[in-house]
């Protein structure tokens, strides 16, 4: 066992930084130092060179807190942080072969860590040294921030409070050398966009402006996520005049953080700078390169000046101000190809001009956004972008959805492009159909499923992401990055809750029991759920139904359990994970569930104040609670930890009626006045079938057929009271098998009663009577007649199962020769429908390698969801209509023979393939080959469709299908077809059998 | 001058009723003699004859305190009341030339008032004797309560507690003998219906049960309002069983009440009778004259057998039972006439055996009420009962359509039924599309209007009004009776009011000053209004528009103004005229305002809500506490003047669900929780037009246009609150001639803030701008930009008027030589419409002696309308189309030629004849003149048709035509059609201005 002893009986390894080394290594070795220093308590020294001093770096170390030892005199054991062809040390200790470069030198961003024994034979005081070595500076700085995160601390310090425990001693295992793969993805980083209210005045109170200061902490966060390139906050910044000055791009270029500029600012300028400029160049202020060209040009010009000298990606192309077309609606798509072709062709020279005639050397970036999209395709009478010679060597960055959902990406064709291909991806949006800002609402699975679909189709030359405002969105943010600087560790399937797991443990170490971090993981993958179920600020009353399957009972007791879990462990967790809890979990967890709680009891109220029913303002009360606790968390969030996140939490976040965040609110309340009569209004739990009593014309029982669910074992009948008139109830019943648990009382507000069933006392299927008795303090008696029908067990279900044990029946398999099959899956069709999770599928049959996958976390709801894998392969209907491709199949029996509605719900997502569809194939019994359609011809994403904003709105798409289904068994074999297809639900129910619309949906039959 | 001093010098006249008089008579002597001691303090001696005892009637006055005086030694005056053929004094005195009664020999129900001197030469004590003389018994009683009349003694001293002022003397003028005419309708009375819970526990409270006791209150009623027929409560009461026993009938019959059954209950039955006696009759209860008529049968013959021998109108015929059909649904209309005839036939055969062979003399009457009407009709295949000699001389009660508006009147032809025709009218219904059974929702001009049109056609010989708990009915009841009583005194329009303030008078009498009178006419007048503009039971929050035109406001405004000064009122009269005006006006009025007021804000309160303004709550509060003051209201009611109108307004009474009570309740509020940010909600008052402020996209400028109109010098800008954060506004303006009232200011909640216009500054039509700036207390700042637009004054409006004075327009007035012409009245398009109240025509050309009048107070909203005279007259399109019927002609000004939309708003009414449509003419200018339809073809009441239906809640049809105008001045000419039509309102828009959907409709444009 090779140890490395950093700390250890009071003493601290040295940390060695060279003169000759870059600026940025410097830097970060002092960042690194502090980073030890929270750990131990004790700051490592640093030192410059072996004989040297010993002091920090000289006037750029205001906080230290160096000891006085020397190298010398104090360290045994060193640590270097080098980069090849910059460090002596390291030259030298290569030359005597103590250290090894080969497998490193001319990579890109790698590093290497060795243990040396002994180092320097002129120097035995240094009996150890931890040699850490990049290939270049962000291969030593990734090196270096490795060694932070090997001492416990997260790259997450600062930006999630995410504090170590302090430790006594701390010594790291070398028994091997460490050595890093080159990055996946060649240019790696987020966007700080939509950054006010919450960013903007969090970083004007804390740093002035968004500056220089700031960056340093946004930067070393980049670092530390080993990403490398970043587009800075534009709402109302320029980075490079906001420093003061260019120090924040100077800061970027020492720190080897390559700056981009967003999508529509091309040419290293802001988007805000030409308003603000323009009359250097120009009499006019119009962005038009047709009216204003030269003008623009100049600006241009002056933009590659000033940043030239910095790593940077150039963006290209122009668009219009503030994310908006270029030119005039009427325009043709020639016109504005022409414009953005002469826009192009101008930057191009204005580059050759400065920086070198062969461009390759000058990364540059044009975004295939929004309208660029079009110009990028073309049409049939005029050629797009897409292979014109002067975009040969620029990466073309496309775009998902704005909403995490990847589109029109390179066919095999297109991926030859020599410039490569990037994806701009969004955890925060403003905008169309709706913007989100606030809390995390982003799922890892999402994000691994939809970028290994980038990366596999070849998305790999940069990847970024819109944080929004950055703080929040810590947790994807880190998958994010770690995806992109190693693929192929989350190349394969289902890893993203080892991911969550892990990164739970990066934050809170040993600061947190192995239960702590189990039940911390259940909050964070819990309020994840729900916010990309819905997102807070597209929740309202109307989201989750609160009578139909109990939809909005069901989501409700799931929501309040998670939002007590977090409760809990804000009470419970010592500081410093308290902090880092709070930080990045609980206020965003318990905020975020407070909303849908709030919105689900919303709901509740409007239904029951619908009813007249007084138990409405229970919910009204509980509503308004929540809407204080929204502010209070709010406010919580603002100024725990000194104030540290001041402001952050501050975007609108609920009740949005439009994409913009302008008008949000919270939901109404209704207030049911009570009426001075006898009244009250009875009615199953989940049941629109309301009873207000007896009356002379008479109204049929309230029936419940709950329990003709195996599953289903107590009803709940709610008796409530629309009038300021006191009632009892009594409840008379017909059969000993109905067990009411409590059938006298006296109801103010509400009684619930509950019914449980005895099945062993029921014959097959049976129906029994029930008469609520109501006596009103004025004297009024009123009753409500109840129906209840159950069964007794499965095998006794009326629906024609006794054809015998499906796995028995032959027919079902005879095709099937070969594949796997869990027989056992087979539904019963109960309360009118059939209803089958994705996952349950009871055979799988594969195409060679292809096959379908369950992906766990994926669905609505945290629901599993299937996908053909691999994921790129897309088949045609040809190839599906012969059955050749993947395939699942469905187990289940049908009530009736005849026409049932079928369908397919499926994660929202968008064809891969500009103008494409998402198909697939599906059969009933042994029936043909059918196609159905997750999307409409002529579907498109963002401002085109309809069905693309509905879809982004509901999390979903749903597949319609008519099938003609026979009385007892049948099956329904599903067959891949376009990549990009994930299938959540299967829903039939027979054609006249309404089913009322539900956000998840039904919950899923029984199964026999 | 002849006076008779029935009260002076503290001696009190003396009542003589002879031993052999009717007993009725006797019994009403008594109640007149209580009469006169509620006015004087002294109940006269009631005298047997002249010269016999003094005492009271032996046995039946157990109440009485009648003094010791004798005649001889007592009263110098008497009173005889007396029935010719019924009094040996009356016969003597006619036999002396004292008296004479040849002016009311022989007539029916008619009295003579004689004031004879020294009547008795024997007996020279008796100074004068005052003679009132009965034809018949009923005449007698007539003449009776109309003495208490002339004391000041109300016909409402019971039922509406409208208790006379004492007197020190009472001494009336007989200068002429009154001599009263034979009533216009033959059989006239009231239905107490659908009398539970109200008049049902009332009644069980008072009288233990609906028996003789509570029959005395309703039968004195029935005679004192002059009238000789009801029909008995029968929702769960057998009026000749439940007496007890047949005491209620023998009560009738004594004091000359004629019974009837309701129009479903034949023979002198009860509906409940059946289903509690059939075990007499059948061993099959059900109610089928196919399957069990023998039963049946029977049942009828003991009905006529117990009820024979008093005076009645039987009723005949056969329904279902509980007012439903007698067969199923698929039965043919030949199978039901014959069931029906088979019925009929079986009554009369019941009759002639137990009552004689000439059913002349046996008054009978058959509804024509729902289905039976289409029995009555038949159609091209099956004769109906129209002409069936079964029937030759049975009253053919038709019926209005259970909301006071007739329908289905007899032609010419039909008019000839020997049997003559009746109308069963509705102050009160339970039954579609809504139930109106709380406080009095019907308006004396309607009824006026109808009523008479059905007495023009012939409708004259039964005449019932159901009258719901009769309770809070008082005041149309006493309309409908008089009317009925003496239709000649109501022929002419526009009485209605005159006889309001007459009624006031005979309830208060010197109660009350006459500025009282009037402001309890005022009260009276505006809770009819609005109760009958929109029943209490249909009110909701959706009814008056909260926004367009104002309405929400300006209908508050009107209302508040009646209910405050119906609670002045409360707070000062004095006893015993605040007795009576609680009984009668003040609770009725108070709640029904209350209640109108309360949706209205409930209104406010949603709109609000949607806004996010933090207002909401305001009104939110309002409405809880209305709904308070409404259960207050009805409590107060039940408990004042000792309890004696208890449970008398326990109907529900508003927020209906459907026709049904028994889903009442009141109006949901909203709660707003204010946002913890800084923002405002920006509007004018009357505009859906909001602004929030500031914003990045920008927004259109809030525009008011109200002072375009002449009329309207101020406008509203409300500055509501949506957050939680405090704010100051102030607000800069660029024209002198805007002036605002408030240009700085705070806001916490809401501000409105009054602009002013200075039209001398304004040179023709102008626009101004104002900018209201906000500074929120969290350093926020938004602004919100207003524009407005004025005009000088009319003449200087961009309509195009210069074409001259539209009197001096000589092709205007071309083709109306001879005509009236009100020329002035010239209106003008102002806010995109034009709109005219009817009743503001220019001109108006009579055809003979027919012609357009105005009625006041017929409208919704108490409007004016128009209607043609004679009522009953109809022309044919042909007719219409020559031009040749009555007209009024508008003037107005466009402002742009083109195709409007016009609406001309009718009020609801139903064609006379059985399928027919309400028709007229209109043209535009000189085109030609086309037809307006009200309602569609294949109209019909009741359940049959939607537009029935909508037109009864809303109470108005509209019919729409598409015209053609020009810019500038325009002329429509509206021609009579059809009877019935009623005209309140038109509303002109250009067609691709949409108007906004309000109740009211547009307030009327203006003049020039």
């Amino acid at each position: 066992m090779r140890k490395f002893s950093l700390y250890e009986n009071g003493k601290i390894a040295g940390i060695l930084v060279e003169k000759e080394s870059f600026e940025g290594i410097k830097i970060i070795g002092k960042t690194v130092a502090k980073d030890i220093e929270l750990v131990t308590g004790k700051r490592p020294t640093l030192v410059r060179d072996l004989n040297g001093g010993i002091a920090g770096f000289a006037g750029d170390d205001t906080e230290g807190r160096g000891t006085d030892e020397t190298a010398e005199g104090g360290s045994e054991n060193l640590i270097l942080m080098a980069t090849i062809g910059k460090s002596s040390l390291l030259d030298r200790l290569v030359s005597e072969g103590k250290v090894s470069v080969e497998d490193i030198a001319g990579k890109r961003e790698v590093y290497k860590m060795t243990l040396v024994d002994a180092p320097f034979s002129e120097n035995d005081n240094i009996k150890k040294l931890l040699v850490i070595a990049g290939s270049d500076k962000r291969g030593t700085i990734y090196g270096m921030f490795r060694l932070s995160e090997m001492c416990g601390v997260s790259p997450l310090v600062f930006w999630g409070d995410a504090k170590p425990l302090q430790k006594d001693e701390l010594i790291l295992d070398f028994d091997e050398d460490v050595v890093s793969k080159e990055p996946s993805v060649k240019y790696r980083g987020f966007f700080i966009n939509d950054e006010w209210p919450a960013f903007g005045n969090w970083c004007t109170e804390k740093y002035s402006d968004v500056n220089a200061k700031a960056y340093e902490k946004i930067f070393e966060l980049l670092l530390r996520l080993k990403g490398n390139y970043m587009w800075p906050a534009m709402w109302n910044s320029s980075f490079s005049e906001d420093g003061p000055g260019l120090q924040s791009a100077e800061l970027a270029d020492k720190l080897g953080v390559i700056m981009g500029t967003s999508h529509h600012e091309p040419m290293c300028r802001a988007g805000v700078e030409w308003q603000n400029q323009y009359k250097k160049y120009s009499d006019d202020n119009a962005w038009s390169f047709i009216t204003n060209e030269e003008g623009i040009r100049k600006f241009w010009e002056d933009g590659i000046l000033r940043n030239k000298d910095f790593e940077n990606v150039i963006t290209i192309g122009m668009r219009g101000e503030a994310d908006s077309k270029l030119m005039p609606e009427d325009a043709t798509l020639k016109d504005n190809i022409d414009v953005v072709k002469k826009a192009i062709k101008a930057q191009n020279d204005i580059l050759k001009e400065q920086m070198g005639p062969d461009l390759k050397d000058v990364p540059r970036m044009i975004a295939i956004y929004k309208e660029v999209e079009d110009y990028y395709y073309g049409d049939e009478e005029t050629e797009g972008l897409k292979y014109w010679d002067e975009l040969e060597d620029v990466i073309f960055l496309l775009s998902d959805d704005n909403h995490g959902h990847v589109r029109a990406l390179p066919t095999a064709e297109e991926a030859k492009h020599p410039g490569g291909f990037g994806m701009y991806y969004h955890f925060d949006y403003h905008g169309a159909p709706v913007s989100y800002e606030w809390a995390n609402c982003n799922r890892l699975t999402k994000t691994w499923e939809q970028m290994s679909l980038a990366y596999e189709t070849g998305v790999r030359e940069m990847w970024i992401v819109n944080v929004g405002d950055l703080k929040l969105n810590e947790y994807p943010l880190s998958f994010f990055m770690e995806m992109a600087y190693d693929y192929e560790a989350h190349k394969e399937i289902n890893k993203t809750e080892e991911f969550a797991r892990r990164w739970i443990g990066t934050q809170f170490g040993e600061g947190a029991t192995a239960v702590q971090k189990d039940e911390i993981f259940r909050v964070l993958e819990g309020y994840t759920r729900w916010n990309a179920t819905r997102t807070p600020e597209t929740m309202s009353e109307n989201v989750y139904n609160p009578v139909d399957f109990l939809e909005g009972d069901r989501v409700w007791e799931e929501i309040n359990r998670t939002y007590e879990l977090a409760k809990k462990l804000d009470g419970e967790l010592s500081e410093p994970a308290l902090t880092t809890y709070r930080s990045m979990i609980f206020y965003p967890a318990a905020a975020s569930l407070n909303i849908m709680l709030m919105n689900i009891e919303a709901g509740m109220n409007r239904e029951l104040a619908m009813r007249g029913s007084l138990y409405a303002n229970h919910y009204a009360k509980s509503v308004l609670e929540r809407v204080e606790d929204d502010k209070k968390y709010v406010a919580d969030f603002h100024a725990y930890n000194g104030g540290k996140w001041n402001h952050m939490m501050s975007s609108a976040h609920t009740g949005f009626r439009s994409w913009d965040a302008y008008n949000w609110s919270y939901p109404l309340v209704s207030e049911v006045a009570p009426i001075h009569e006898a009244k009250a209004v009875v009615s199953f739990r989940g049941s629109r079938q309301i009873d207000l009593g007896s009356h002379w014309q008479g109204t049929p029982a309230l029936r419940s057929d709950g329990f003709t669910r195996p599953d289903t074992n107590s009803v709940f009948l709610d008796i409530d009271s629309r009038g300021d008139i006191g009632f009892t109830y009594s409840i008379e019943k017909t059969s000993e098998w109905l067990i009411c648990d409590e059938p006298e009382g006296r109801v103010e507000n509400r009684k619930t009663v509950v019914f449980r069933v005895n099945r062993e006392a029921i014959e097959g299927e049976e129906t029994a009577a029930a008469k609520v008795k109501l006596a009103f303090d004025n004297g009024v008696v009123s009753e409500t007649n109840l129906e209840f029908i159950a069964v007794r067990d499965v095998s006794s279900l009326s629906s024609g199962l006794g054809v015998g044990n499906p796995l028995d029946n032959g027919a079902l398999n005879s095709d099937n020769s070969g594949e796997q099959d869990a027989g056992h899956n087979t539904f019963i069709e109960r309360q009118g429908m059939i209803v089958i999770d994705a996952e349950h599928f009871a055979g799988k049959k594969d195409a060679g390698e292809s096959g379908f996958q369950v992906i766990r976390y994926l669905g609505k709801a945290g629901r599993s969801a299937v996908k053909a894998f691999p994921t790129a392969v897309s088949y045609d209907e040809k190839e599906i209509q012969k059955g050749e491709t993947p395939c699942i199949k469905y187990h289940f029996a049908a009530e009736e023979s005849g026409a049932y509605d079928l369908d397919f719900h499926c994660s929202m997502r968008n064809p891969i393939v500009r103008g494409g569809r998402l198909s697939f194939g599906f059969a009933v019994n042994d029936g043909e080959i059918k196609i159905a359609h997750e999307v409409p011809e002529g579907y498109f994403t963002e401002w085109q469709c309809d069905e693309w904003g509905s879809g982004v709105l509901a999390h979903e798409h749903v597949a319609k299908a008519k099938i003609e289904l026979r009385k007892g068994l049948n099956t329904i074999s599903v067959y891949a077809g376009d990549a990009n297809v994930v299938l959540e639900k299967l829903v039939m129910h027979h054609e006249k059998k309404e089913l009322p619309q539900t956000y998840l949906g039904p919950v899923e039959s029984p199964m026999r």
